[in-house]
């Protein structure tokens, strides 16, 4: 696996983008999956919404038409976070976004991994450390769709057949990145020092895609930062 | 509380019925909202589908209009249950309908309790043994719906301003339930006397309704069946 291939789903976004670079500079040949193309992978393909069936089916045929020897590792950063009083009537329209972001893209990815990872790939879901059991009053469309995204995370990697052999499945659990976005919605008491920075996950990821400090199959993985150290540590 | 309100989300279903019809022996006055009416219930609210905004929205407008003095308990006992291979492209259709049954009603039903509920009422909402902390493989979907449901849960009971002072939420995880829909896609090894009968779980939740043995705030509830004897065991 000295020249990987690797699916980005969700490449075009802030983390994506900065995964890609990272595995671009490691020589793996990248797909980005994602709303719109990016430039830097060596294929994008562009999907239509959030992982419906086609859009799923669309990345499949994409993958296989480019792919002769199969991915190594499909890594799904998509994703995206809403908060708002649960007896508002947005709960329901955040109810929808969170479910379309987070969930249906996990399993849409999950099911491209599920026909395309070869012997011992990876494959990397984002969940969030803030919603891994425990609580999320105020974020609670988010919080449960994270905690559907870690439950499927548990049940693919307890499953003996929807992926070839020694295929790790594996949850990341940030607690807080250092994205534009979350940077423009900051309060004034917010210390970017520590957030995580998205090349520290990038690195990472780029790591794991390598073999290298791979975590077992079923694995979460929480990545803090606390005044400009990061560290990670299995929580599960 | 002597006659208690009880909105029951599901109440036309197998065990919706059941819980009205013992809610009603019990002198509550019954409001059931589901797909169609049951006519046992005081009122029936027909809703057009699974826990839209809509449908919460004709839901809260109903109970409004014909409760006076506030709601003493909402159940939600909809729900729905379908297992399929991870890997089939049938998986996305599941995972629509595992969400819409399980989540969205939940969301849409806690919402309505949220605006009706009196203060010391009761939420109760439905999640599953089988999905609590563990994963579901070959039922993918199911698992990811009812581990949001559950989160939910945690997050309405630890919230400070969704509900009245002494509302309780809980959350009751059945292990089998003995529906005519389980008995028809039974296999050859199933014990129906390991099944939950539907009236136990109607019994109990009339009881918590009413206040006895009514579990605490953010409780979950598994009932499960051993030879004909059922038993309930708090296990959060």
């Amino acid at each position: 696996m000295s020249k990987p291939t690797v699916v980005v789903w969700g490449g075009a976004g802030a983390l994506g983008q900065e995964i890609v670079s990272e595995l671009k500079k490691e020589n793996a040949t990248v797909i980005s999956v994602d709303l719109r193309a990016n430039s830097a992978a060596d294929q994008s393909v562009v999907i239509k919404s959030d992982g419906t069936k086609e859009d799923a089916q669309s990345v499949l045929d994409a993958v296989q038409k480019v792919v002769i020897n199969g991915v190594d590792a499909l890594i799904c950063v998509a994703g995206g976070f809403e908060m708002g009083s649960f007896n508002s009537p947005d709960i329901f329209a955040q109810l929808e976004k969170m479910y379309a972001f987070n969930v249906r893209s996990s399993f849409a990815s999950s099911w491209v991994a599920s026909h395309t990872l070869n012997a011992n790939g990876l494959l990397v879901l984002t969940g969030a450390w803030g919603a891994f059991n425990k609580p999320t009053p105020f974020l609670s469309a988010y919080g449960a769709a994270k905690a559907a995204t870690h439950h499927l995370t548990t049940s693919l990697a307890a499953s003996t057949s929807d992926f070839k052999q020694g295929v790790s499945v594996v949850c990341m659990l940030p607690v807080m990145l250092d994205t534009p976005m979350n940077r423009s919605s900051a309060g004034p008491n917010d210390k970017f020092d520590d957030w995580t920075p998205l090349n520290h996950i990038a690195s990472l990821i780029s790591k794991w895609t390598k073999g290298q400090e791979r975590p077992a199959n079923g694995s979460f993985v929480k990545v803090t930062t606390q005044s400009g150290e990061t560290s990670t540590s299995l929580v599960q």
